[in-house]
Parts: C-alpha cells; structure tokens; sequence
C-alpha cells in the first residue's frame, strides 16, 4: 500500500484560479484544470453520467480507483467551497447521495461531526490535522492505496509532514495566472517518475518522493 | 517558422533555485533542473563532449537544434549570472570559443556592445528589448525557427509581448522549494499540447500557446 496524492494543476502551478467564490469554488478559470477528467468514462460512471471516452485514459483513471482504499481530503473540496455544515449541519458535500469514491473518505477539519454515511461511502470527520487523517485511512484502506485527493492545503501538508509516497499530478494545458498555488516554499526533494500518460486534455504524472 | 521558448523547470516551476551567486548561477540545487541534458549525446556534441545516450530523446533534442535558425537569451544566461562584460569587456559568455548554438544568437541587455563572432556563433546584444531581440532573430533565422533559450526573465517576456507560438518545458522531477519562478501573475491563456516525451530524467512537453 502507498499513500499518495492526485491533484490538478495548470501549466503555471495553481489548483484554482483567482476570487473562489460559493458559486465558482475553484475560482476564475478553475474549472478547466478538470475538464481532461469530465469527458472519460471512469470519471462518468462513478458520478452516475453515461457514455464518455473509454480507452488508455479512461482505463487508467479506473485502475487507480480500484487500487485505493480510502480517500482524504480538505474540508473545502468536501464542502466545495462553503462553511460546509455551518448553515447547515447535515451538508452532505457536493456529490450528492451517491457520492464517487465507494470507499471510506477522511475529511480534515475544525468541525467536528458525527460520521455521515451516504450511498457506498461513509465520510468520517477528523479534528486532529492530515496525519491523523491519513493514519485513519491507511487503517481503513485495508491494504489497499489511500489517496489525498485535495485540496492544495490537504496535499501540501500530506506533503510537508512527509507522509507521501506519490505524487500524482494531472497538468492541465493552461495558464492560470493567479490563483492558489500548489506548492508554497516546498521543501526540496527529488523524485522518480513512475510513469506518464499524456494526451491534448492533460499530462499526467506519477513520481516517487524521495526526500534528499 | 515559428517563435518558441525552451526552458527546464523544477516540478513546482523553478527555472532556478535559492541564492544564486557567481559560483552557483543557477541556486542550489538548481543544476539538477539540467541534468536531463547532460546525458544526451545530442546534447555533448555540440558542447564539445564525447559519449552520452543516443535514442529518441537525444534524436529530439537533435531536430530542435535542426530546425532552430537563431535564438534569443536573457543576458544572465550568456553570462552564467555575472555582470557579464562590466568587468571583463570581452567576456566570451561562458561557452568558451565555441559555443553550442552555431546560429545567430541575439542576447537582450542593457549594455550595448559590438557583436561577438566566435567560431560558429555570432552574438548580437540588442539593447530595445525582447520583442526587438525576437524581431532581428526571426530575421536571421531564415525561415528557421527561433528559440528563446531562457532564462526565466527573456521566456515570460516573450509570453507576455504575445511573441510566441509555442512553450517547451523541459519539468525535471525534482522540488526546488525556493528560487526563480518561470511564471508570476502570467496572462491566462489555453494551450495545445504539440508533442511530449517522457523520461526518468524530464517530462518534456511542447504546447502551441493559444491566447484566449
């Protein structure tokens, strides 16, 4: 098993773009770094949408989903975006009854909450930062990978307290300009690529953290 | 022809790394962003060095020198970081009395000087500015392409004066945390992924700039 984060990034290093709002949470021009996933049937079928591109891509991003066993990440991307269960205590995040992961999710947060149990996947609210959260999902993942899935924050912390084995990048052919970066005075490391998919929508690239 | 820039970045888009000195151009750590060339016989031959890896990468690296009729370079980069002909006004640039490039190079500076023919290259210093310099190699190319070989500085300007038609990145696998970013408050823009190849050593990737 492996820890290891996913994210999207755009050309120029950012996960959003500039003023996020309730109603663009990923900021101006945000949303294109992933418009290279809404088009794949992997991406699709666990967001109950038909059709989408099958092939190399698709079958990837499958590959991963079936390899990982429980799932961390940021109290905004959960509440995407919002003072999540502040209004209102039985948000439910933003995919609605029938969540994607299929999989215990671990939301780092200074809210806490009683467990919220939805179609396939139960998301556990955790008060005691990324490594807690990462420890409880290495537990639940039973073997399999655990995956940070975002956002910046969550996989730059995961980062920083050294808890990743990968780093999972998808690079979105676009400049953002402003925006959140991903990675803020990082501490210096180098890394082995596992492997690269690229296509028009998005490279992709797997590497190894290998702290100097 | 077109207008292109190439440049190694870091994977958290550094194209050098912290406190830069004459001894250290490019900051610590920063030569790990080259080392992918250093091993390349397309990149030892013209750099007056025997051995190092043939094979696509090297053929590729190969063809861009082909196809490339002039380039255009910062004055940091001709001078490896020094004041480069204030004390020295001679100052050959720091490839000796033959350089690598065998092509009209246009170097942008603010200290005018006579140009410098060494054998196989002539360096031109423009004092008007990077679209100058890109207007006199897009000449001197001959219906070549034009490189705007670095540094950081010379590669944003060309992108913000709307000068190029296409972005080579070379992303070395390594975090540099600190140091030149190649990128800062950029004008938004979509890109069209050309052409990549993947190594251990770099991801390169090659995007036609489509302004939005």
């Amino acid at each position: 098993m492996r820890v290891y984060a996913d994210i999207s990034v755009s050309l120029d290093g950012l996960v959003a773009g500039p003023s996020p709002s309730l109603e663009d949470p990923l900021g101006i021009g945000g949303m294109q770094l992933h418009e290279w996933a809404f088009r794949l049937a992997a991406w699709r079928r666990p967001h109950g949408m038909e059709g989408g591109e099958e092939g190399p891509e698709s079958r990837w991003v499958e590959e991963i989903a079936e390899s990982t066993g429980a799932y961390v990440m940021g109290r905004r991307m959960f509440s995407g975006g919002a003072g999540p269960w502040d209004g209102d205590p039985n948000a439910n995040g933003w995919w609605g009854e029938e969540p994607p992961f299929h999989a215990p999710v671990f939301v780092v947060t200074s809210h806490a909450r009683e467990p919220l149990q939805l179609t396939g996947t139960t998301f556990t609210f955790v008060t005691e930062g990324v490594d807690a959260a990462v420890a409880q999902a290495r537990e639940a993942a039973n073997g399999r990978d655990v995956q940070v899935a975002g956002g910046g924050s969550a996989v730059r912390q995961a980062y920083e307290l050294g808890l990743l084995d990968e780093l999972q990048l998808h690079v979105a052919p676009v400049l953002l300009g402003a925006g959140a970066p991903l990675f803020v005075d990082a501490t210096p490391s180098s890394l082995d690529l596992v492997e690269t998919i690229a296509t028009p929508q998005a490279t992709h690239v797997r590497y190894r953290v290998t702290r100097r």
